[in-house]
């Protein structure tokens, strides 16, 4: 089927020279990129096209194409999440837009000596540097890696790494901070997979904006998680089974959050009613269920594009892999989820 | 800091080649691949390490590094859907067992003319064979492309075009008649966007369900989305604004069912004593809201792996690019979203 006239202004394209040629464009990238057996004949035709048209290919897929390349890894859990959705949408349009190769690893346990073997393969695979959130940023910071990293979202600034990031501290503080001025003074809280550095940082900034309100942390009312809805479950069940509820839960991410809105419904409960519930990521599930979460943005994709761009200057040799933290700026996002306990 | 020990009885590795020549991985790395400026004497010092440790680079690496290595293309929309994660994460993981680079390009528009620049960017980068989920596949299938391509989760067959799918008319007939089964007579259907076939099958099945069953299609209980949560709660609006409601809904993706049971809380009503509500795809959404998604379980990655092994057997000219239609098997799960009509 003919795609007549679409580039009429345009530069000479694949098809015009498939049309010249009168072969098909598959022909043409065939001849072009030395592919498979084509008849000497409808070779020449081909060549001659080129010839004639002045045909140029894309000469930024050509240098991308080639050995010389800039190529940049990225190692990803790359799970269901929304998370590591936006990780990928700002990590292949980076590397596209600046021409380089961009090399994917997944990995999804938590050992670290098999992290370190992804990472020798794509030293290997001719990775002139790698980005990664976490659990690998964390768990490589400190390791003697064949290449430099630069960390996606970690929970806290890295020794030896350049990291993409926001103060998770500080937008946990804030969040909590909100719940207070609400005017709750019961807010339960669940932990991040102690692993990750969001484990600790967010519970800070949890633990600064109680203290700042002078009330007094209770443990009774912090439930351990890890990230999964499941593990979300699983703290919900500990927090909302106790005689005295909280009558608040920030939750450590979003699907956590999810959890928590989730046992409350089955439980007949009102949200926010009789209890608010709070995220944090603010990915797709925020505003999917019902009611939808207040939560802490942040640009994940932004975030995973700024450090491919980092990446690739430092395998251009054009900036040092030095441990500087590049902070974007996190949003405190209100939805339906919160409200000031009942009287 | 050492890896000490951690592959003892394994073979010799980049960390052996850096101890034993005294310098770091990333020193190694760079020798290897010819990158940088090494000083000469630190240069021999690694090469004497390889040499005398009898070091060999991951051989399946070195071939995946040069440019003679297969690749495969893969246009993709990657928003923040499951869907979308799903199928890279069978597409990222075949690639890298099978020793092909992965070249991902990404695209969120309806643009015909645009896709085809990207799959001229994916020819010139010497791709040779892709793979495309909707819309990409369904738009491109009949179209002259310089590549073979295969398309991922169709929603019907595809002419010139092989395909891994499930059979989404006889799923949807099977959600149907399972609504049927409860004593639903009245079952409203939010479409999916008329340009994906999906939108038409889906639709069919619901269509020959009601038929079997002796019940009339009526046109005011059938709703147009797009794919997008919001679509949903706009076709959630219009069917449960009418003076008689459907008693259950079936949404053509989880993600506008999610919607429908989105705005039914809003609403105050009863799920699933008031309103029954069934989705598609078993994306990570439909158990994060609640109740938790009765809905077709399609296995999107083992799907995408598939066509990514269909691909790499096309590029590397060992299968022909045919119109067959690989189908895999769907499955009715059912969770909490759907019981049987109120008396």
């Amino acid at each position: 089927m003919s795609r007549g006239g679409r580039r009429s202004s345009q530069a000479v394209t694949i098809q015009t020279v498939a049309e010249r040629a009168g072969v098909s464009m598959m022909t043409v990238s065939n001849v072009l990129n030395n592919r498979r057996n084509v008849r000497e004949q409808t070779r020449e035709a081909v060549l001659e096209a080129v010839r004639e048209l002045g045909y140029k290919p894309n000469l930024a897929a050509r240098s991308l194409a080639s050995a010389a390349a800039v190529r940049i890894g990225l190692l990803c859990g790359m799970g269901e999440s929304g998370f590591l959705s936006s990780v990928l949408v700002g990590a292949v349009d980076e590397s596209s837009e600046r021409g380089a190769q961009l090399i994917i690893r997944r990995y999804t346990g938590h050992d670290v000596d098999a992290m370190l073997e992804l990472v020798d393969e794509l030293a290997q695979l001719g990775a002139g540097a790698m980005i990664a959130p976490p659990p690998f940023c964390e768990a490589l910071s400190r390791r003697d890696l064949p290449i430099p990293m630069v960390g996606i979202c970690s929970g806290d600034e890295l020794s030896s790494t350049p990291t993409v990031r926001i103060d998770d501290r500080a937008a946990a503080k804030a969040m909590t901070a909100y719940l207070v001025s609400l005017g709750h003074r019961r807010i339960g809280f669940i932990r991040m997979d102690p692993a990750l550095h969001a484990g600790r940082t967010r519970y800070e900034g949890y633990c600064e904006a109680l203290a700042e309100a002078g009330i007094a942390i209770d443990q009774s009312i912090v439930a351990q998680g890890s990230y999964t809805f499941d593990s979300g479950l699983v703290a919900a069940q500990q927090l909302l089974s106790l005689p005295q509820r909280p009558t608040a839960i920030f939750a450590g991410n979003d699907d956590m959050a999810a959890a928590v809105v989730s046992l409350a419904h089955r439980m007949g409960m009102d949200i926010p009613g009789e209890l608010s519930v709070a995220g944090f990521d603010d990915g797709p599930v925020a505003v999917k269920i019902w009611p939808r979460l207040t939560t802490i943005r942040q640009p994940v994709s932004a975030m995973s594009a700024e450090a491919m761009r980092h990446a690739v200057e430092i395998a251009q040799g054009a900036r040092e892999a030095d441990q500087e933290a590049t902070y974007f700026d996190f949003e405190l996002v209100i939805r339906d989820s919160t409200a000031p306990p009942k009287a």
